[in-house]
This record gives structure tokens, C-alpha cells and sequence, in this order.
């Protein structure tokens, strides 16, 4: 049986991405969990498994040759001096070497050698003070892909949202919400249960954006003039689809297991009730890229990096999900 | 010792208020439990009875009279011909009848017949076609006792919330904000944490409005301009609060027992956490008015009305809570 090659990018080397690779390894059993590789720094994985006392075996690793046996494979992108390196702190340094984990990381996996990746997480102001213009690091992937459209899920095994805006103020949310909008969301969410998650007939529900749903209009009218003409063209397509629901009661429904997952009108309303339920196991997905992407759902945590106290639960989670998408992918795409 | 009396308005006659009334009853040992007096319909109750083959002796009861013995007190406060009554069908008749549990509910607990009211749901649309112009229940209960500013409590085992805005479009929140109303909120809900559940030294979190709380400005200023001075004054005033939080994870942190309350922006960022974690059994506390006032946080349900498949946790919950703030302020306000 072929064992998924996921590719770990590093992330920000003075955030809490050394540490939670580290403890990955160390509660991964290599002989039933996919083989991970490092895009990073040795030296930086190094000196934090020597400072924290994580006793991992560091190897590294030129794509093309065998992997090493009994040590993480490390394909050395950087090699930043200590004396660059403050836990907490990122410099120009660290955000160039950063971005460079997730620019490798797309070439081997668009390459073939790797076969998915899971992204450690980055700093969105030193990769834009490093004098990358992307706002983020799905932005980066997308520019780094010539993919034009791409979405966001967060997926546990309780929970699937996906997210028609996300990074706005929530007084803007309204505006930005379209048919269009709502309707290829539907789209790419129904198109990752069957392609990523093997469900043949995925039951998808959609949130209103006003409380009750509106109430027939008594507290807004979005869910009559752009959610439900969405939802209406997707059925006619074919897809098992049903809403706009009252917000506050669609969660519960979808995490009892009547729904595989939500489209969500807003960060928060798809946010809140994951983390409720996935605070330290959520994985973020992007769907729409030309490759396998996973996320950890969480972010530098610059506030605790080096002190040895960060979870490495939604790495772990990120990279079996990248393993098990690249193999569903591949056996959807196979079939007669 | 002195156990409580709950009155229990029956809500809309044609809902599932008797049948939850009957379920309550037969699940709870008037020994333990606080002794509820119905104010209804003996009829309606009788019938419904039958109908279900729900076995709950009713009795007749007048206040100033002794409590039955082994039967529910019921307060005839109507008596709707058969005819009138469809179940699910509200009408004119059941919309009066129904205002009137509820003016009297108010009127026998403002009197001291009564400790507390738990309410059952009522029709908005119905209570307005029978010429009362409450928006709600909630309002009509302010009116008839002349309170200025009430607000809503959604209260559970794992989590509480309180709410700035309630019911408006979701577009219309930021422009509703201000920093007296959160500040107000804060501040009713400390008194109701000390009062109503006797935390001496509660602890409230407050909810940012957007995502990631604005990040530093950047997806919305709310967080800076409205809700940090709110927060700030409150702190000033000796009260344990802190925030504006990430929306997105405030709640995680509450329901693993950081926070006794969380107050929230708008109706969905804590109705979505609370029904995930309380879709049964939550309860709805009104702070503010001069009586004990809980309420079933569902509404009347027309689709399964008569049907015989209602929950009543929530009417259990609202009737023990009910029970247990009425003695928390009887302490409260006894304290030297």
C-alpha cells in the first residue's frame, strides 16, 4: 500500500511551528501514519528540541533519495544563525525563510514528490514586511497556484463549515454576500465531500445570516434575495442541499449527523460553533487549489512559543486529513 | 424549609405548552421539587391529557386556598370550548386567553402568591392580532411592570450569555452598539450573576463584534471605539470582566469554566455556542424586571403540537431555575 508523503512547511520559525512538529513526531507512530516531511530549518527544529528536551531524531533529506529510517526527514530550506532567532520574534529573516518553506512546499507538491501538504502556521505582518504582498497564506498558495477562486473549510470529525466571507468587519458582510457567491460555495463544498471526504451523496445545509433566518423577513431580507435563489439553482443541479436554517440551531442538527457540513455566511458564524466543539483538532482545508492543502487552525502563538507548552493536536489531525484527501482524490479521480 | 412556588403561564393554548406542562409534571417529584401551580386552562390540560394518554391529575386551585395533594394546581384563568381549539392553529380566542396567563402570572408574583413564573411560548403574531401591541413576551412583561431596560440571559449547566442586541437584521448591529448599552449589560449581568446565582465574585468575559476582534483594527474598530471603553468603565467599577475577546474562541473558554458569563454583541454569536452546548435544556432569564421571570428558550412549535413528541427539559430547566434564583435573592437581599 502506498503511504501519502505529506509535506509539513515550517511556518514562522520563531513561532510555536518547531515545537508542535517536533511533538507530532514524537506521538506519531511511523509505521501507521503517514510519512511526514519537514520544509524548514534543522538547525531551528534542532536547538528547539534541544531547549525543550524533545528527544527527536533530525535527518536531512534531498528529494529523489530514500527517506531516512527512524528520523524525521528534514529538507533544509534555511539555515537561520541562533543569533537571528528569538522565540516570539519574527525578523526579516525568518519571514523570507518562511515563505520559502511554502513556496518549495507547492513546487515538490505540484512535482509529484510530495503528495499533499500541511501548512504550519505563518505571521501575516512579517511575510508582508518581508515584501510579500499576499494578505495571507491561502492568498499566497491561490498566487502561488493560478488558482482564481478558492474556499475555505474547517473540518473535525463532529463538524464542516465552509465560509461565503471570512476576514471582513461584520457590518461589511452583508454587502459582500451574493448568489454567486453563495451558490459556488455550495458548489466547491459539495464538490470536496464527494472528491476529499468519499461521501457519493453529501447533505450540505446552509445558514441564514439574520437571526431566526429573518423571520420572514421581520429582521432582514438576505435569506429570500440571495441565499435561497443559491440554494434553489444548487438543487436544480442536483445537489442535496437545503436552507437558509436559523443560524443558532443549524450546528447542533449538522454535529448530530444530519448534514455533512454548513455553508456559513461569516467568519464567526462557522468559527464559533467549530472551535465549541474542535478547539484543539480542527484542520483547515482549502478547497479549490490544484493541490492538497490542509492548515492547522490556530496561529503563531508567539505568546507561547519556546515554553513548551503548545498542543500539537491540530497538526496531527492536518496531516492525517492531508493524507486521507490525497487518497481519496486519487481514487475518485480513478474511477471508470 | 420553604420550597418555592413556580406559577407556569401555559403560553399559547394551540402549542406545545400543555403537553410540556403534563411531561413536567410527570417527571418531577413534587418532594424535591419546586411545586409549580399552572395559570391556564383546566380544559385544554384535560385535553390534552387525554389525548396523549399522559396520566397528570389536575386539580382546580385558587390562590389564598391550600395546595391539592397529590395533583397539579391549576389556575383556570379560561376555559376554551373544544371547538376553539386546534392544535397548532392559534386564533383570537387562544391569543387572549394567553395574554391573560400572563398578566396574571405577573399580577399573583408581584403580589408574593406566587415566588416565580416560568412561561411557556407564546405566538408573537397572535398575540398581535388579538390587539396587544407587544413585540414580545419579553416586552409585555416590561410594560406590565413598568420596567425601562430589561435584557435577555440564556442560562445552561456549561454556559451563560447575555445579549447587547436581540432581534434586528444582522447588517443593523454595529450601528445599534453603543458603549452605555454595553456597558449596562455588563453591568446587569454581574448583579444577576451575584443576585440570581449567587457568584460573589463573578467573572464575565465580553465578546468582540468581528472576526479575530477586529485584529487590531483591521477587519472593524468596534472592538476599540465602543466595546474597550464599556469594558474599561466596568472595570473601574470593580466588576471582574475582561475582553473584547476573538468571538471565536470566547466561548470554548466559558464553557470550560474561565468565565460565568459571556456578554455578546448580537442574537446569533451566543445563541449558535449556547443551543450547541444547550439545545434542550437551556433557559431564558429576563434580567431586569422586579419579579423572577424564566422562560423555555423554544418556541410554540405549531408543526408537533399535539403529536405527543415535545421535550420538556427546557420547561424543567426553567422551572428549577426559576426555583433556585427566587431563593438566591430572598438570600441575597436578606444578607446584613
Amino acid at each position: 500500500m502506498h503511504m501519502s508523503i505529506v509535506g509539513i512547511t515550517m511556518g514562522c520559525p520563531a513561532g510555536i511551528g518547531p515545537e508542535i512538529i517536533l511533538r507530532h513526531a514524537l506521538r506519531t507512530d511511523s509505521s501507521t501514519s503517514p510519512t511526514p516531511v519537514i520544509l524548514g530549518d534543522l538547525g531551528v527544529l534542532a536547538r528547539c528540541a534541544a531547549e525543550l528536551s524533545l528527544d527527536v531524531a533530525l535527518s536531512p533529506w534531498l528529494p529523489g533519495t530514500p527517506l531516512p529510517v527512524g528520523a524525521l526527514p528534514v529538507i533544509e530550506l534555511s539555515r537561520l544563525p541562533a543569533r537571528d532567532l528569538r522565540w516570539g520574534t519574527p525578523t526579516i529573516a525568518t519571514a523570507t525563510a518562511m515563505a520559502g518553506y511554502i513556496e518549495e512546499g507547492v513546487r515538490l507538491t505540484r512535482a509529484g514528490i510530495l503528495d499533499a501538504i500541511a501548512t504550519c502556521p505563518i505571521s501575516k505582518a512579517a511575510l508582508q514586511a518581508a515584501g510579500y504582498s499576499y494578505p495571507g497564506h491561502t492568498e499566497m498558495l491561490a498566487a502561488l497556484t493560478g488558482t482564481p477562486k478558492v474556499a475555505m473549510m474547517l473540518a473535525g470529525t463532529r463538524l464542516r463549515v465552509t465560509l461565503v466571507t471570512i476576514h471582513c468587519p461584520l457590518g461589511e458582510v452583508p454587502a459582500r454576500l451574493t448568489t454567486a457567491a453563495v451558490l459556488r460555495l455550495i458548489r466547491m463544498t459539495q464538490g470536496s465531500l464527494r472528491r476529499d471526504f468519499a461521501l457519493p451523496q453529501p447533505r450540505i445545509a446552509v445558514a441564514g445570516l439574520n437571526p431566526h433566518a429573518g423571520e420572514n423577513g421581520l429582521f432582514g431580507d438576505e435569506e429570500g434575495t440571495i441565499i435561497q435563489p443559491a440554494v434553489q439553482q444548487a438543487r436544480l443541479d442536483g445537489i442535496r442541499v437545503e436552507g437558509p436554517f436559523p443560524p443558532d440551531t443549524v450546528f447542533f442538527k449538522a454535529a448530530s449527523g444530519l448534514y455533512d457540513a454548513v455553508v456559513c455566511m461569516y467568519h464567526d458564524q462557522g468559527l464559533i460553533p467549530f472551535k465549541l466543539l474542535h478547539f484543539s483538532d480542527g484542520v483547515n482545508v482549502t478547497l479549490g487549489l490544484p493541490l492538497v492543502r490542509t492548515s492547522v487552525d490556530h496561529g503563531t502563538a508567539y505568546d507561547i512559543a519556546g515554553r513548551g507548552v503548545a498542543d500539537a493536536s491540530s497538526l496531527t489531525a492536518a496531516v492525517d486529513l492531508a493524507a486521507a484527501i490525497s487518497a481519496n482524490r486519487t481514487r475518485f479521480d480513478q474511477r471508470p
